[in-house]
């Protein structure tokens, strides 16, 4: 079997270390520091700058197969790294989860919907845009954006050129889109392209990141055999190799793409117990191009709920939820509390939704370090 | 959260991984050698003797619970650890476990269904014993055996002389059940009392090797309900803590133990998947006095199947088995094939178990080398 080289070593790399266990494939890791999510439970890990050449290629000769934690290594390292090892996804898919301004041009070229955009060099940009798509305008930092960081909604021209003051140029722009909810699309590719599809899932966001995700969706049909199919066609689109999530905004008039990540996704998570195969055997199986396992749910419903935040005293923590509630599956990264920050989730199976997400909720909020009652 | 040790780096071990890593559980590992099974998986390991007191005093400093992969750390070196480190399970339940002599004497004296049994010293207490129980009769070591080896069935005086000729006195001596099939009960209790009990299954033995599990076992409800009321019992009794699993026998008068083992064991494997709570986070929780998870299956039927022997292109058979079977779940632990050895297990979850059955049985005969067709 290959050997799998992670870049990265947050909470996905770590999540792909059960499924790697259970395969009896090797990882190896490069982590950015020795105490890293992921670092602490893959043996061969090694603490360097995924920003150094030189870093990259010392590790990728010791790997049959590259894949990815985060999305930011540098595109042209990985054009350099891909002429000795399998880097998958490849960095011409990649550079689509890198940079937004990418993406909505290739999304576009294929003909697949997206909300009206433009890169924008300025703020009378922004007002031209402005004229046609109204306000507010939604801006984006290209490179670099996670969790609602890199994102701002432009009320005005004023607010237009704050944000250029901010970031800099060049910025994506879109349109503010009246959806009705948010929805992820997983769907896994293999290099020989193979592709399935996990069911949609609807996501919740709070401040900008998600707080719950529920399998699956409540959406009509035909809105979840779109999103479905646009993912799909997508990672065949893009030569995208891995895991593949495509989050869209449903709309009165059907599915919109908002974004992508090339990577096992936190819209996934509910995978692990949720489905027969688990996004991040999946992802695994993909980059080592096995054939892909089956995605179909073990329940009628899941909910994922995350853990901001986290608690000082988890262990009392886990004694009172795990005793109230014994069913629910814990996920914990072994990273340090900090507000907003995700240190797990919750996952909660079942056949009722609000059950579910009401169980799912609760845990999460106490490992988060809420007090009882 | 404490600092789990685990003593011995064998599949079990391993497969205590990836609950570790769920909740965020720290393991440290004792391994028999650095590319044992476990040591492919668990940063912090330490190649050592576990019959050498000093390595295990080391080993256990670093500890706040002490674990176990196998039960053959010697019962005086435990008693040592355990006046520094919680040793779950405790020397004096384990000892049930290592020792089938004392294990006869404490279940019979609790009132559990046992065959008739003795502590033989010679040949002619086999002679004496068979007047009672009839010939054939069945002699163990009392120690040290496993998997078929160490238990002879001694048909006349003679082959019991060769027997102690072989392996010296004592044996254990059993009556040979007339059995319909082998049961195993799986519980788990915490050190605070609290126990759950997973459904029944039958075990399939080929030359004293495990090959299936079916759950739940095909049985009367009152025989599963005796084996799972045994199962609390024995542990209730001994003051197991951990996962503990109780082999019977099922015959027409009811079910009678066979054997223990304290541990996360062959005919919980089906779990990892098939319950809301797999006996490896099970047996977790346990050791570090954490409720108990929900044993509950997540489907009518589970059939596992050990791989046995294993094939020298894994990744050959995964690209066969994988396009073959989407749905089957693969368990590969990293061992050098050998012939008759568990190298891993497929687990195939459904509504019929006769489907089930073949769909395991045909993915684990490949990935132990059988050619197609």
């Amino acid at each position: 079997l290959p050997t799998v080289g992670v870049i990265g070593a947050g909470q996905l790399a770590r999540m792909m270390q059960p499924a790697a266990v259970a395969l009896g494939i090797r990882l190896v890791l490069l982590a950015e520091s020795a105490d890293a999510s992921a670092a602490q439970v893959i043996p061969d890990t090694t603490v360097g700058d995924y920003t150094d050449l030189a870093t990259l290629q010392a590790f990728a000769a010791r790997c049959d197969v590259v894949t990815f934690d985060h999305e930011h290594v540098p595109t042209a390292h990985l054009e350099v790294l891909a002429r000795s090892v399998q880097v998958r996804p490849g960095p011409q898919a990649l550079v689509c989860a890198q940079d937004k301004v990418v993406m909505r041009r290739r999304l576009s070229s294929a003909g697949l919907p997206c909300p009206r955009w433009r890169s924008a060099e300025s703020a009378a940009d922004v007002v031209d845009f402005a004229a046609d798509a109204g306000w507010p305008v939604i801006a984006k930092t290209p490179r670099g954006g996670y969790d609602g960081k890199g994102v701002a909604l432009l009320a005005d021209p004023a607010e237009a050129a704050a944000a250029f003051q901010r970031w800099g140029a060049p910025l994506l722009l879109e349109e503010a889109i009246a959806f009705t909810r948010e929805l992820a699309a997983v769907v896994a590719r293999s290099p020989s392209g193979q592709a399935v599809a996990y069911p949609v899932v609807e996501t919740v966001q709070r401040d900008g990141i998600c707080a719950e995700v529920v399998m699956p969706a409540p959406i009509a049909d035909e809105h979840a055999l779109a999103a479905q199919s646009i993912a799909l066609q997508v990672a065949a689109e893009l030569d995208v190799v891995g895991v593949l999530a495509v989050e869209l905004f449903d709309t009165a008039d059907g599915v919109v793409v908002n974004e992508l990540a090339m990577r096992p996704h936190n819209s996934g998570h509910w995978s692990i117990e949720g489905a027969i195969t688990g996004q991040f055997e999946q992802h695994l199986r993909a980059v080592c191009d096995l054939p892909l396992g089956a995605p179909d749910p073990v329940a009628d419903t899941a909910v994922m709920v995350n853990v901001l935040g986290g608690c000082a005293d988890i262990a009392a923590q886990y004694r009172s939820v795990m005793a109230h509630d014994p069913g629910a599956r814990i996920h914990w990264y072994g990273k340090e509390p900090r507000p907003g920050r995700k240190v797990g989730h919750v996952t909660v199976l079942g056949a009722d939704r609000e059950v579910c997400a009401e169980r799912a909720r609760y845990v999460a909020s106490r490992l988060a370090g809420a007090a009882d009652g």
